[in-house]
């Protein structure tokens, strides 16, 4: 039955993505660096760009770059999430047709160079390949005010040589797999989590702390399937760090195939490996408290 | 406030990702080629798998694989939706703790090898960029059964040298942007589009259809800004296409900068210019017929 | 025995890599693009910035930047080796320490947006995977002045879905792959030709007949090794356009693996396949006129 | 003056490339890791397989696969160098038709995973991005025989926010940079050296210590240039470590742009800065110890 009803725009955001900030710090020799991927998006009152050409209420994705590279100075980077929501506030307080706003960081690593030990002042060398990510958003005025942050971190590629199984799984007709109780594990995870609060702990030493967390309970769990190393993972994280409210975890399964050595007469008791590239499967867990505030427009993009 | 309420699994999925499932049809001496990029997604009762490691509900991403390559030959991939609806619903009809499947596919476009006017019976040579998606989720038993189809095409880069312009916009104390009233509009095109109805109509005549309704809308729309475009593809596509629901296109702002060459003494009427990677503005729109049925769980991934 | 000889600096360039230049004609309605990415390197007399960090012979890379961006208004980019000459050819007559110059040139493809069967003004959709490229190489002056160019396409992916055998290969101890008569062969191709000369015949025509002729032989060859195909594409290359020199042709081996369907009752005859990511094999091939100029620098990257 | 000489294959060669091949050792609870991606290359008497069909003389790459994981087995990977000199003396000892063969490796980063200040026995967490790599080369039989052997490091990013300058360089017509005496510096180093021998050190000491001294010189090097920095990384490297013969550094210059917040009233003293993606400049040094052996084909691909 072809539709007849009248279209409409039912929703819309538009931003700058992906601004290259990179801010030193130069108040004495020992610099400090923050290397960021800032993303802005504005929601509000936009619809006549779209419905009409009008841009009278469309502040330029050029100024919002421009004002992106401004609050690196100041407020500053010291924490991404300190200045992504100060970026995010001032889009909502001071662009009129902005009804919210959303900023999302990717923060790079960087290691001091050592040279005999001893940290060099203004010379670093990449670390990775796992990012840290903010994403903030901000919305409303005065006491209808919200500010959402989201913390993570992506591309954590991480494995075990045993402590892994995979048995007693359903079976059907397709179903060819052998149960295995000795497997490799390995995944490159992505992890975003839920601040239940913006203030009143550290950031940087919370993001240590989540990071040193998901590594520690994939190490120390016998897994009996990636779903379960996540659920570990994701309590162990909102446990120990109760200014989380929620935490999402996706971690593609990247399998580790035993080579078939025995056809040359040569045993491999789970020592060589034929690491694959596609396909993988790919597993996802949300773990939230009862009492956590309500998510809002949090994770929408 | 430190949060202390219990710990929940609030939402959990999993399934096979990327897939890459080639099929020819040989039933006589022109060959026919579907080249597909096949994801599988399962909800349901799966949480004992993650609290418990209890994998008894858990049909294994193995066995999803094998089923996408066996489906692929019967019922087969004439149309990758018709493919997807298949294999979705087998999931749901024949693994009882599965509620939900989703079935994500990406289609690599192939053009026959042509000799002197002549096409190639079984030789191809791949056709780009953009590919043509499909994503449908099944969900439900009996009278509770439904079934949602969105189609799509990434990658789609478009072009135009001149008729667009960007002025009249709003300006702040961050803006530095000139007005412009003609440069170079170009972006990189991601559209999925919802199906009303998923039968009673042509796939590939549609989807042909959606393509070459998008490409000359972005020719054809003086265009005052990106949004303006946006608006007026989606517009027609749905105006065009009356089993279509709902249609949300993400275009990037590939930016085009006039290259300063009176440097040189040298005149450039808008005839040479930088193509720059990052940033780049991201412009989203969602548009929605008022009688769209509704979208249920279409658009979770 | 350890090595005590002086340390020498043996070989050194340098250049702008990558400069996105997108070059317009608008002399009438119907516009043209060409869209390129185009590199320099020089080589000459720069071994003080090496050695004693003294630039006076040092042209900037952002010099060679806003020349290549010069250049493309003027002599203009009617053809990308021509540009290229011209360009590699400025480096050498006016900038003294130079002594020679490379100039690569990747040139994506565009098609004019079609309407209701009529070709679009200004409007264009990008084309690909295939990328044409050129590097041009000129070196010296006066009677010593050479000039080299290479043609090339890249990415050029091909498939055919029968008339491809691998059988009657060497067998050692680890050999265990099964003889083949009916396989799918698939590649993406790279393929470079040094040209004899640089004037005197149509580049455009000559890279559109070399590309139609990779195609037509990769159809018609019925291969018993991709090297077999290979071969017949470069001696029909080589045949067919004698101011062609030199072929060099590169191919992965892009492996399609039957899908082993009997297991489940399912008969697979050559229909359905698995594209494999990696490893893939990787086949090169070499053929040149016995009475081919010297190739000189021409290959030197 | 059209070509009409006979058309010759010049040059061949083949392999199984991206062989993903993951070797543990489990000897105790603790366990060791190497993870490689292992191409292989054989050259010899093929031409027949290229000109004929004929694959009598062709050891098929899915052998050189089984290989490649085989010798990962036995005699191990405990230093890749050793584990590519052993495969690729394989292949030129036993399979008749080979005259060189060449392995190439890329070795991936693993760091064990801390807890509580203790080293886990079995898992890890990927280091980069940072790859080290070999390229070992065997030609020949008897008094003939010549192994070569490159180590390397690529994707080595390193930044340094001062030190570095770049003044007094060539200007011509085109040339609008203006010089600067405080810099960013900013680099992914991709680095081979040559050894002159390949017994009678250890391999991975060598590599740390050539890694530690890149990172020492780039930090410590007062830059004119990135070129001077380039040669004092290779100087250093050759002085310090007496079994290398060359060293062939390549490095992009990834250029910070001072980023203009003068235009709102903001100063900015080198502390906020752009970091651009294309172009960038290419850098190139070899250095060579005048002692050195030849270097035979050891570069060729």
């Amino acid at each position: 039955m072809p539709l007849t009803g009248q279209i409409e725009l039912t929703d819309h955001r538009y931003g700058k993505a992906e601004n290259r900030v990179v801010r030193f710090t130069k108040e004495n020799a020992r610099h400090e660096i923050r290397d960021v991927n800032v993303s802005t998006t504005l929601r509000g009152d936009f619809a006549a760009a779209y419905t009409e050409g009008d841009q009278r209420h469309v502040l330029p994705t050029d100024t919002q770059k421009n004002t992106a590279f401004a609050f690196a100075k100041d407020p500053g980077l010291d924490t991404v999430e300190d200045y992504a929501i100060a970026l995010a506030t001032h889009f909502v307080d001071t662009v009129e047709p902005v009804s919210s706003a959303r900023i999302d960081v990717e923060c790079f690593g960087w290691r001091r160079v050592s040279i005999d030990g001893a940290e060099h002042e203004h010379t670093w060398v990449r670390q990775g390949p796992q990012v840290r990510t903010a994403a903030v958003t901000v919305a409303g005025a005065g006491a209808q005010r919200r500010t959402w942050v989201l913390g993570g971190i992506k591309d954590l590629v991480l494995l075990k040589s045993t402590g892994s199984e995979f048995a007693g799984f359903l079976v059907d007709e397709y179903t060819t797999l052998a149960p295995t109780h000795d497997r490799v594990l390995a995944t490159s995870l992505d992890v975003q989590w839920r601040f239940a609060e913006h203030s009143g702990f550290d950031w940087d030493e919370t993001y240590t702390g989540i990071e040193a967390t998901l590594l520690e309970l994939f190490a120390t769990t016998y897994s009996k399937a990636l779903q379960q190393t996540l659920y570990a993972m994701g309590t162990a994280a909102l446990e120990r760090f109760p200014m989380l409210a929620e935490i999402r975890l996706t971690a593609p399964n990247k399998h580790h195939f035993d080579y078939d050595l025995a056809r040359f007469g040569i045993e491999n008791a789970g020592e060589v490996f034929w690491a694959a590239d596609r396909p993988y499967g790919s597993i996802h867990a949300t773990l939230q408290r009862a009492d956590a505030p309500e998510a809002g427009i949090a994770w929408q993009p």
